[in-house]
């Protein structure tokens, strides 16, 4: 019994350092998979509107839009970034600055630029910054599970 | 071999199983945890100003407040604090609506009511949302990684 205990517990130690150091080094994997996930959610709403802002969004995904209430679920975000993007001139690009992540949760926060044409038919830019909240899905995929933005003043620039 | 091996399968199996039951059961004790300690964070700032605030961030947390740059750090963060709160009248409060979590990171976000006093000497109240980021720390206790807010209409009375 004691031989077999041994083995046991030796067997147990190495599973559990296998996930142990699995986790660590995941978590670095993961934390790329994140930044290079939300660069993409941006290319997919440049390139496609709201149909690619939307499919980055988990079903009971939620959007915390500056000035509006919190909008719940896939449906309700399309038909709000529908009536967004419909503005003339209206383009939202952003860049995330980091991502952390653990498990099946995660974030990316970074900086945000919205142009749009203004009443004058003059372009209008204002920044912003954001924190998208990430959660794995049943596919392993991320998808957003809440998304909130701020104004920010407008970057120094060096002389 | 054969019996040691499968004493050995067995014991990782049972080993594993329970680290898996506790990461669910853990997982829903630890939502609760964090519902908590966002409510805390708002009662310690109601109750002791910028240093409330401050002694819920991690020491490398940072804020994103609405309209400004991303401020980095305890000193810098107290520094803003001690600013807002210095206006006449300044109160900020807030209620988690919901949390989730996952190992060493969670969230919370929630609604929050913004109380001033005006330049005319009238009572101003503004509202918003908010999202919360924790990190669970070497200490095990929950703090906060990242915070930003923006504004929201006024509620929606019923009659």
């Amino acid at each position: 019994m004691r031989g077999r205990g041994t083995a046991a517990a030796v067997v147990s130690a190495v599973v559990i350092g296998f996930i142990a150091g699995a986790g660590a080094s995941g978590a670095r994997d993961q934390r790329k998979v994140l930044m290079e996930t939300d660069r993409d959610f941006d290319l997919a709403t440049a390139s496609n509107g709201a149909e690619g802002w939307t499919s980055y969004f988990a079903e009971d995904g939620i959007m915390m839009p500056a000035g509006g209430e919190i909008v719940a679920g896939k449906k309700a975000i399309r038909e709000l970034m529908e009536s967004r993007l419909a503005a003339p001139g209206y383009s939202l690009r952003w860049e995330p600055i980091d991502a952390d992540v653990s498990e099946d949760l995660g974030y990316t926060y970074g900086v945000s630029k919205l142009s749009r044409t203004g009443q004058d038919g003059k372009p209008e830019v204002s920044y912003g910054k954001y924190v998208t909240i990430w959660k794995k899905q049943d596919d392993r995929s991320w998808k957003v599970a809440v998304d909130i933005g701020n104004s920010s003043p407008p970057p120094r620039r060096s002389r």
